[in-house]
């Protein structure tokens, strides 16, 4: 399909850009037209800024043509955000890698958007710092990404999610101005927080041109800790005494009755129970050996049938080993998977878990839960057959009622996947409409003539 | 002076409200009209609600009548941010005082926001708990004005400010509907994040009628360590390397040469030094011992006079006892102080320290420096006598010399006391004319018509 792009902008775009700035092949539109949603759509062209002048610019250009412009880090989403469902321009940051500073006086690192997670991970390292935020996919997703779609992890039970971990930002909104709020200091009442209002906002505010990182101390040690227990209830009641005394754990992740059942058919060492949490304390080799009894204690209480202490790494290595296991592991129960990552109040694991266990029996389906307990975000995988339309129409009524049920607990649409287009016709039953009317209030403050990513994160008026 | 609202608003918000809740006599209405900067204007009448309802209804009143609206706490802000300076309507939350809820398992407390911080403290205290901010006049202020002003204290270095502590809320927004964003969970990636833009917009967005608070688990001991340096140089490298390691610091509090001189002259057990932090862990009794030597090592280093460790409570008690014998302490130099807030990354700590002596020498006026050195967000005294013309320029003189000053070291207005009118004047300085526009973007996005506290925070047009 050729690109429908207005020709003056096509060439205005290729002198400002350049040849290595602005792309209209065919081929290279595609690898940039899709996510790990498996959607996808053909963007008319890819532009690759060198710098914030080159966004600006460009924003303003799209502003002037009516060009719709969706920014894209790895496309490592899940929810469909970075796909150009209406056309226009694709901003990609793989010339924007730089690491700017990395301050360790001041605990905070500057960086672009497109540097991965894990290259700023390891530059931090030698340093002996970390930036919390953790996705399973950091070796390849960008921080410009993580941001966006206010990305989390494990580790953001105690650390935070990728909103809890950025000080400052520079970014281009949609009327084509740089924008600069916050910066290398980690308390601030100066002015309206628009920091945080960007992450998370899924380019649809503004595009990232520089982040103002938190760094946090790396850790020196590790140790683990799996419990074992007669049903969700007891598990979750483990999580909020966990969550309450001052050990804070570092991971604390749940795994369901069908988690634990999938690891065993697959071989995994673990024994058979109603429910499963992995907690991970860290710290440094002196405070260690005294917090993971506070841990344990805390893990026990009614309805424990088993609790195994790894106090060295090796240990720790199997005990993670069946969490990771896990995700590979559903590919054996079916091609097809609907993963959620849903959230509801601590309290109300155990009536997620029983719900759950209900649409699965009504929909014929199964349905595996597991994930960060500590923050009440359970990742809910539908498991079906695609090609079955019988199931396939199954696990949609599944996904509803699993939205329906989250909602009615109290909950919320995502933790830290984020909303795109996957969850987006949701957003009107997770908010009201004065909420809603204010959230598109904003969005036309920052982007007036709404180029950045329509169609995403807000419900179509 | 006579009230000057329309006559039928008024007659208007006497039926809504009733005699407990709508009050247009000259005494109230000057008890109501000031704060701790001893700015004061006064207001045209006095609105104290019972419920959201009411609020809302007074804003659509407000709007439709063209009366400015002015949120009000317990009026300890110190920026004449309550102050209603354009006359109209000031809110008081006399009446919305109610703990909703308190749910230890899943760390959170729902209140209204005239709820005193002091209060909250004391309720959560059975159940192990506490809500971070602390600020100096915790028992007198309200959750609602903390959350207006972003309020932080001594703790926010290892817990975070009101910001960082603040799960969900309730709020009216200037066109008199209620809205809702966040709830009882931790991570969140679910449309734009409104909450945290209200924390700090000092009434100017939105009267907050209901909190959701992120609780923390309540440590079971304390334990100090007082250091006392060669200079601020050595004493800003200590701080850094305090906020490195993993045991991060509960408190971390900085005193200049003046402020330690003034304790000294005061009759205060301080030895002679150029610069002092006071140092504070936090844990239960097994881990404490443990921390204790990892702080005080990293206190240590080049430029280290002294270094007393206070492991008990009473020896703890004598060291905070000068922190505490500082503020006032400031009365003896001179009856006029003007205080800042201001925020430099930890890293230029000593090039502040320097330029605020050079300031002090220059307009040979008296200035003492102590605060929250974790976040580089240290206290500014400027002492003068106010009725001495002549001084009282050489205050303003060194308070622009400040405000340039802390620019130029890539710092900010404000950490926890926020903007008002004391500081609106820098806000374009603080920000670029982009930066600026989208604030006053988001302004008009959420009170089109400019009633909720005009002309605070932001600079006049």
């Amino acid at each position: 399909m050729a690109s429908m792009l207005p020709p003056a902008f096509d060439a205005e775009m290729s002198t400002l850009l350049g040849v290595d700035g602005w792309f209209t092949g065919e081929q290279i539109r595609r690898a940039h037209g899709e996510d790990d949603s498996r959607m996808s759509a053909l963007p008319d062209a890819v532009a690759s800024p060198r710098d914030r002048g080159e966004v600006a610019a460009l924003v303003r250009a799209c502003r002037r043509h009516g060009v719709p412009l969706v920014a894209r880090g790895a496309g490592t989403g899940t929810t469909g955000a970075a796909v150009p469902f209406a056309g226009g321009g694709v901003v990609s940051f793989a010339r924007m890698t730089r690491i700017l500073d990395i301050r360790p006086g001041d605990r905070c690192a500057v960086v672009e958007p497109g540097v991965l997670n894990g290259d700023l991970q390891q530059a931090l390292q030698p340093h002996g710092l970390f930036w919390p935020p953790d996705p399973t996919s950091f070796e390849r997703c960008t921080i410009g990404g993580n941001l966006a779609c206010n990305a989390g992890g494990a580790r953001a039970g105690k650390y935070g999610a990728s909103r809890d971990n950025v000080l400052g930002l520079v970014a281009g909104t949609g009327t084509g101005e740089i924008i600069r709020c916050g910066g290398p200091w980690t308390k601030d009442a100066t002015g309206y927080d628009l920091t945080h209002l960007l992450v998370g906002s899924e380019g649809t505010l503004a595009l990232i041109v520089e982040a103002t990182l938190r760094l946090v101390p790396r850790p020196l040690a590790q140790a683990g800790l799996r419990a074992l227990y007669r049903d969700a209830g007891a598990a979750a009641a483990a999580v909020s005494r966990l969550m309450r005394q001052p050990q804070v754990p570092a991971m604390l992740e749940f795994m369901d009755a069908s988690a634990i059942a999938l690891l065993r058919r697959n071989g995994s060492e673990v024994p058979d129970a109603g429910a499963m949490l992995l907690v991970e304390a860290d710290g440094d080799h002196d405070s260690l050996p005294l917090a993971l009894p506070a841990l344990a204690d805390a893990a026990g209480g009614g309805g424990l049938l088993a609790r195994d202490v790894a106090a060295d790494g090796s240990a720790r290595d199997r005990l993670w080993a069946a969490r990771r296991a896990l995700s590979p592991a559903l590919r054996s129960i079916a091609p097809g998977k609907i993963n959620e990552d849903v959230v509801v109040p601590v309290s109300r694991i155990p009536e997620l878990v029983a719900g759950v266990e209900s649409l699965a029996a009504a929909q014929a389906l199964p349905i595996v839960v597991f994930g960060h307990a500590g923050n009440g975000n359970l990742h809910v995988n539908i498991m079906y057959h695609p090609d079955d339309p019988a199931e396939d129409a199954r696990a949609r009524v599944a996904l509803a009622g699993l939205f329906e049920l989250v909602l009615a607990l109290g909950g919320t649409l995502s933790g830290e996947h984020g909303i795109g287009v996957a969850k987006r016709d949701w957003m009107d039953r997770a908010f009201d409409a004065p909420t809603l009317a204010t959230m598109r209030a904003v969005k036309a403050a920052l982007d007036p003539d709404g180029i950045l990513n329509p169609g995403k994160l807000l419900p179509l008026p």
